[in-house]
């Protein structure tokens, strides 16, 4: 009977132990091979200026955007982690070295309405290469390569793959087309949502005339091995330079990596992209959509400073990712609690409870998760591990301080094994290392 | 020149790479050290029901809390981690096990008046042990234990004491006088900032009489080695309960650790305290005050359910502890970049720069973070490696492909080593080892 509503607000989670740890575990190794990768962490603030934010927003994210004012100040919550990195960089370029790579973890907010798989607080991991002038095409290179390595694995039973496009591609050929680049993209980019009959209406309705819309279908029906698509551009033999650039440096990454499949239907519907554009699908849950997108832009903080700075990006949505997994039942999670070994003084004695703590410090000195049971009575201690999953067990009574071993209990077998006191770190790690296995 | 104030607003920090590399670093201590004593990581939402919030807050904390409406939803933002705590566990009681020790690391918002010292948006990094009914007082010897370990990884040049006290010697020592707890608590705890003088007159205004008074200065005054103070509290012969009992509390804690200090002062305003208090200061820093305090509550969750949870918690303060050690120049900076070793193709050839990935990829498998050049002029490449404090460069050219070793450049000795090519692994791993000690 609770006297307040304790539950969370619609649109915001929080886990149960054993998945809460699933999702560090994730939310680790994301971390872990961004710095691998070399990348700079960034912690910018949650609450900003709104007219800075503002200032980078449009239509729909305005309008999802929780702000309010207190005191003289107008307040808004970050929407998402590249508008604060542009600000940020603007700010302090003169104390940057370039290129400039960072990550940021971070969650983010958007006062969406709260359909399924729409959270409002929701943690997006990014990484980012920006230089001054001019940056190479490796960076686009190396992106999809992260990528990669982190959901090999993040995901290590599931089959990803990595779609590639380049928006001077699509933009040199809608204006070869004589069509409004813009809206064609964002209409073009619904493919997935609408399919292609929505799309030629859609199109259709924008006055487009039909020859125009079939020879968009054609090209985005482009599909293939990635040798075959590049040459089925090349075929097209339209002159554009940015069209021609394009095919360029598409075939350069595309053929990179295995695991990157060039897709011209992929867009990114937002107007900063450029160049490369990625999204990463799972190939046997396509209905997920994209886990991880991003691309090259030419200017990200136009709107905050005159200095020109390209870059490359991706973000992966971890919150959405997570619950998806729920979702299709993909989640695997482990143990309710980061502890390894759990040491019971069956007796609240200062010896036999300090012995208890003398023994999980020599643990912890070599990096092993010991907790001392704050329960002394041996069946309820035991439960408690128990429902925890913990596998290890030391007991430690009166009479084991007098002898010259204690017990350890294998709580998945039941099995019970003396451990020499003198050797009892040797033993133990011994002991996990066999387990790991 | 900046077309947008690109400034963070006055309260909010954020960091360049040296010194967000430095705060991760102690973040990250705290994270592994709270899971090395078997804590369970929780990560609540920042905004929440309003009313969920403003049930636990009081006084200056509500007027403090961000709060805004929108849609039909009052929402708050987090001013601490103990609230969403206590209502998480109200909300998922039968779903947890007991004792349930969790750790949570996030950041939380306080609209104070941003004097120095105050942030509006900082960093808590919070543990708790909480159990049904009854909790043993072993937690409490626990937690100096862990807040030792972490101060000793953290601030290893900087010696700490922890300070003990208990609520209960306080309440039972007031309830002997006759003089209202709470209130006297409350002017006491004042101590190290309004000094005796400061307390005589606040008690005096509020109706409490001299010799009371007296009292209350000699009781506080109480100091010397931990055994004088319970020997000198035993010879007071208060035949009061509450007292009796948080005397052999106190002393029992008190004998656990020897960094642990009895300090009779220490009450720790927030009236939820009802046993063991903590707070940790820096021996020659006392200036900046406590870095991590806490104590044993006896009902966390009153506001939300019926069920009794006593537990004990602490809590770090790392955004401010961070700004006090910027400001008595003791923070410590290494590098701007996870990066240890810097490849440098010279040339942007296909050959060039996937020898230069290969290279990496077969580091970055044994944890040794490797970055790849996207400048390829071999002195812009080596002016950047040497802005960000890189020590290990590796540089490939078209010549060295068809070589039998690479060169490796020692930013900090400027000499060069020649690595076979077979072995570049193992060489390298041994001259980073080498260059650790």
């Amino acid at each position: 009977m609770n006297k307040v509503n304790t539950k969370t607000l619609k649109g915001f989670r929080e886990l149960l132990p054993a998945e809460q740890m699933a999702f560090n575990k994730m939310l680790g190794i994301i971390r872990d091979t961004y710095e691998l990768y070399g990348f700079i962490p960034l912690d910018t603030p949650v609450l900003e200026r709104a007219e800075a934010l503002l200032a980078k927003a449009g239509g729909e994210t305005e309008k999802q955007i929780y702000q309010f004012t207190k005191g003289k100040t107008d307040y808004a919550m970050r929407f998402d982690l590249t508008v604060p990195l542009a600000r940020y960089v603007a700010e302090h370029a003169r104390e940057l070295s370039f290129p400039f790579r960072r990550y940021a973890i971070g969650k983010v907010y958007r006062g969406e309405r709260p359909q399924a798989g729409r959270l409002r607080e929701f943690y997006q991991c990014d990484i980012d290469i920006i230089d001054k002038g001019e940056l190479s095409l490796t960076a686009d290179i190396e992106i999809p390569q992260i990528i990669n390595r982190i959901f090999d694995d993040i995901l290590p039973n599931l089959k990803f793959t990595i779609k590639v496009n380049n928006r001077k591609i699509l933009n040199g050929f809608y204006e070869e087309l004589g069509v409004d680049q813009e809206s064609t993209l964002r209409i073009v980019d619904k493919l997935d949502k609408i399919g292609v009959e929505g799309i030629s209406k859609e199109l259709s309705n924008s006055g487009v005339e039909d020859t125009t819309i079939n020879k968009i279908l054609d090209f985005v029906n482009i599909k293939g091995a990635n040798e075959c698509v590049i040459q089925q551009l090349e075929q097209m033999d339209i002159k554009n330079e940015q069209f021609v650039t394009g095919i360029k440096e598409l075939a350069q990454i595309a053929n990179s990596l295995s695991i990157l499949q060039i897709d011209l239907s992929v867009a990114r519907g937002l107007d900063y992209y450029t160049g490369t554009v990625y999204e990463t699908t799972l190939n046997d849950y396509p209905q997920i959509g994209s886990i991880c997108s991003g691309g090259r832009y030419d200017n990200l903080i136009g709107t905050y400073s005159n200095t020109k700075l390209p870059g490359v990006g991706i973000s992966i949505g971890l919150s959405r990712l997570f619950d998806q997994l729920k979702t299709y039942d993909l989640l695997k999670t482990n143990s309710s609690t980061p502890t390894k070994v759990f040491i019971i003084p069956i007796s609240s004695s200062v010896e036999c409870v300090y012995e208890a703590y003398r023994i999980a410090d020599t643990l912890r000195d070599v990096k092993i998760p010991t907790e001392v049971s704050t329960i002394f009575k041996l069946d309820k201690a035991i439960k408690y591990a128990d429902k925890l999953n913990i596998n290890k067990v030391i007991i430690i009574g009166e009479d084991e301080l007098a002898k010259s071993y204690y017990t350890l209990k294998n709580m998945t077998t039941g099995t019970q094994t003396q451990i020499d006191k003198e050797n009892i770190l040797t033993e133990i790690v011994n002991i996990l290392q066999l387990s790991d296995k």
